[in-house]
């Protein structure tokens, strides 16, 4: 069973179980947190503002993900994941991204394209 | 074989097929980024202190992966995926964050803590 940890102070390896689970706070997010990332990282219609943003998937101003990723990574420093030394995703290393079309289907009621974004040598060897 | 698409103008559904590469431009990244992103999403030593990064497994200031990523959104909606219509990630949605030890192994040579973030009610089903 899993087992809920008090996340009082820092955990050690010695500490960790598999099954633990830490839980974050929330973060409270607003239209002007939306837009001022939007504009830096990701500058599309649908995070920058409401009128484009109503006709598209999400009927609305949307923040991007990479936002909601990197709050996520807030909360996950500010207790979510209280790991002695620090959390990072040891290992990726990109000088140029290379978006490769993985899947397209030109479907009237599911169109469907798919891209996965990697290094250019990973791309290059796919079909 | 891939094919390297000229990225003159936005690409359609009916004019994308499997094996087609697009290629970003690149972008400049210095301390004063690296720091700045840090502060805000991923205050850890390694990303806002060059000393304190000294003597971690960067072995000097790195920026956040979540940095890397966001800069590598923007180089792709700058041309480096020309979708019509846009690029999102669609799926996924999180109201907190919990964090699940997945593998813990204390080994001198090869210490690991392998941590997973996803909602609650799916790292609940895990072991």
């Amino acid at each position: 069973m899993t087992e809920v940890a008090q996340a009082n102070g820092v955990f050690h390896l010695e500490d960790l179980r598999v099954g633990l689970r830490f839980s974050s706070g929330t973060h409270a997010l607003d239209e002007a947190q939306i837009k001022s990332f939007a504009r830096q990282f990701d500058p599309q219609p649908f995070h920058l503002d409401e009128d484009a943003a109503r006709d598209t998937l999400f009927a609305g101003l949307a923040a991007s993900g990479w936002h909601t990723a990197a709050i996520t990574m807030r909360l996950m420093v500010d207790g979510g994941a209280p790991l002695a030394g620090g959390i990072i995703g040891a290992g990726g290393e990109i000088n140029r991204a290379t978006s490769c079309m993985w899947k397209a289907r030109s479907s009237r009621s599911r169109p469907l394209a798919r891209v996965r974004t990697e290094e250019w040598s990973r791309c290059a060897a796919r079909p």
